[in-house]
């Protein structure tokens, strides 16, 4: 714990900022701007729970490179030429483990909505992120991203990223 | 995201406070004490996302002042003489967006639950807050608020302001 | 209001961060941990929030020091030998109300879910903590906490603390 007060208020900031924006330019479905909070040689991983607590290598989704994650987007485009749901996130309170090779270590809870056209809403996923962020003059860029879902998810292009 | 490293610290405190004790006045029935984070001046409108992605003119709560929120508030009371439920708002980390014309531009998602009073707790609706803010002494005051609610609502003088 | 405006910055960052802790340290089934987050002389209370807001003196569960939270925990590891839920805790904006005898007094909301081992996620839980934390050296641990739980529970030995 003694490593936590040690963060600059800076860095708690840009991580705060990170987060909020990360989850609404998912929800506003700007995924073009959510690809823009990683780095370049980012490293993006949705894996179930059940998978990293028996340490198995499976991976639902994994882009190596922010490149892959635009690809990614553009098939979900083009998929879904209609928007059939929205999706709303509430991120909470960031943990803070300091910082390993120069990326300040975060993970935060998260649980996730989808609000059909009727306007009827169900929990889609819960789960946790898991980030290893560079943060330069007040901004937080991710460099690595593991969404770990409590929530069992079905591997699909259709799929919106967590 | 330059613009958010330049949110003074005594803003983020005050909006963070301001956003817990939103929800928590609402929560805990403390509808005086919710209006009381208002200006006079204020102006409070739940609008559905439907509405807003199209453009539409449609709201389905407005007060363009203080009083009104107040007299919605009497109205309220005097219908629901006895509680049915209780609200539970979960609000997630704020997204800043700088200061226009005075005021300090935020967004923030929220999850709202209701429990019934036999202890059964269902969600009641997901959105987010885009709220304009006077922050004086670290002190914040809503001067503008937009509810844009995802989940279908009925509007009614029986619902609680969300 | 004008008290939380007062509240030191590293009080602030200590909450923030105790809070996170205290969600993922049950969330990832470390409530040896979590057990760690209050002091000694701890005393930790789950009541319903029927029964705060009459007044009653019911309490789900009540440990009034530190050795009864671990032995707490300890009969509830012998009982559920295998693991059959998941839990996942969003933990809200904490609201600020200064220091009483030495004590920083914060509430923030809570929303718990539980997945089961086919993936499916539930609500399971929402409500409020209201803790008095002392704070030394940035880092805070729990003297008192009590969790309001809006959604009805059954008292047992197998329920994990909220």
């Amino acid at each position: 714990m003694s490593v936590t007060a040690a963060i600059p208020q800076d860095v708690r900031n840009a991580v705060s900022d990170l987060l909020a924006e990360y989850g609404m330019a998912l929800d506003q479905d700007r995924l073009e701007d959510w690809a823009g909070l990683f780095t370049d040689d980012c490293d993006y991983r949705v894996i179930s729970r059940e998978n990293e607590e028996q340490g198995l290598p499976n991976v639902m989704i994994w882009c190596d490179n922010r490149d892959m994650l635009l690809d990614r987007i553009e098939s979900y485009r083009h998929v879904n030429e209609y928007n059939l749901h929205w999706d709303r996130h509430v991120i909470g309170l960031p943990r803070h483990f300091g910082q390993v090779d120069g990326l300040w270590q975060v993970e935060a809870p998260y649980s996730a909505f989808q609000t059909d056209l009727e306007g009827a809403t169900r929990l889609f996923s819960v789960g946790r992120y898991r980030m290893g962020l560079r943060v330069e003059s007040g901004v937080a860029r991710i460099r690595s991203a593991v969404v770990v879902a409590d929530t069992g998810l079905i591997p699909t292009l259709l799929a919106t990223p967590l």
